[in-house]
């Protein structure tokens, strides 16, 4: 991992880094305590690392909570290149976009491809931060992804790595059986977001995989509004300092 | 309104009333600020105003946020006699259990009796406590009811009275029309607590009430629970302060 920029802004350091092919961007409070906990945030379907709301929650956990933020480009977005299959999935989701079990079927392959290439990358990116020595081996972690494809990397990522302790999860994604099997094997606490009136997904579905996570503490907060439109208000803001900072 | 007891302890002044028929209690700082919240708690079915959850949220109230709490026995219930009518629904809530079509019916005809007559006496016990002179007719006021028989009382009575601002309403009970008709009404922002494994009512039919509130400010929290084991966590505490005080 090197570090390709550095800017620091009203007590937020901001790092933009590379591991390999993968951009990342780290935020960290000017003065961090030492351990301070880790918080890994996932971007939306078609949305990027830095879009302007990912960037305005990792700058409350920055300097609300004292947290280290890290942030990927999933495969195919933001700074990366996309392969021919990349390309050909996302014309095929346009393309079905009148025909909602057509695009179910394409969003879930698109996903599908997506997930399997981004967990060993987020995986690499843990090691990777765990050697900067102001976040180090014991630094707890949390998954703080938003809803759709963060939530669709996130659940095998956090029932494959023993490292995340805690996680944010969400709806408006259609969850397929992988996500399912994966959701079994999750004992961590867990925020599950659903937007209540998603204009894509069924909400049984994500009720489905809310009901999957084996976590004795999980707690799924609804709010009015599609996957676009939706206000969070009435969230838990405590999650997450909660389960990480003891 | 005469209070017929009062004692005080730990900052919190609990005093005992009587409106006519209808005991109750009113708990508030030591030292109130000038027409500080009312929060109005209703009690669950078969319990009365002082069950022990209740008097810990109310204490939680009046000391983290400084409000007044009032709770009234319902009908039948706690310190107040039962018609014969109420001593033939309770039997026939009783040998009604082992049939779950037969249990929602008489848990309906029992419930939507007592809701008919305690959404006056919360009325009349609103309009009482807006003569006293720490509360007065400008305080805001909340409906912290918690789930079954409490928000059964609780959506129809937000429904019917303008001075209720916000509220706290949750599942665990059977949904039945009028309640859809007056949840259908409520436009104040509504926090809805859903047991997410209730051992008799369906969460659709919860679902379905959430889905009535015709409120723009709505959030529903699900944890994983029947109504009597429920352990509440991740819920917004902060959500009658943000929307009482201003």
């Amino acid at each position: 991992m090197h570090f390709t920029a550095s800017t620091s802004s009203n007590g937020i350091v901001e790092r933009d880094f590379r591991l390999g092919e993968i951009p990342g961007v780290l935020w960290s409070p000017v003065s961090a305590t030492e351990h301070a906990p880790l918080v890994l945030m996932g971007h939306g379907g078609g949305q990027h690392k830095k879009t302007p709301a990912q960037v305005a929650r990792a700058h409350d956990a920055v300097l609300r909570c004292g947290f280290h933020v890290a942030a990927i480009d999933a495969p195919g977005h933001g700074d990366r290149p996309r392969t021919a299959d990349d390309e050909q999935a996302r014309a095929e989701l346009r393309q079905s976009a009148g025909d909602p079990e057509r695009f179910r079927t394409a969003t879930i392959r698109y996903a599908s491809s997506l997930v399997e290439r981004a967990v060993p990358e987020w995986r690499a990116t843990i090691d990777a931060l765990q050697q900067l020595p102001e976040i180090g081996p014991r630094a707890p972690i949390g998954y703080g992804g938003g809803i759709t494809l963060g939530t669709a990397i996130g659940v095998p990522l956090t029932a494959a790595d023993p490292r995340i302790r805690a996680a944010i999860f969400g709806g408006g994604f259609f969850v397929y059986d992988a996500q399912l099997e994966a959701a079994r094997r999750i004992t961590v606490p867990v925020q599950f977001l659903l937007p209540w009136d998603d204009e894509h997904v069924d909400r049984r579905s994500a009720c489905e995989l809310f009901d999957a996570f084996a976590s004795t503490e999980k707690t799924l907060h609804a709010n009015p509004g599609d996957h676009r439109t939706i206000r969070w208000v009435g969230v838990d803001n405590e999650f997450l300092p909660r389960h990480l900072t003891r």
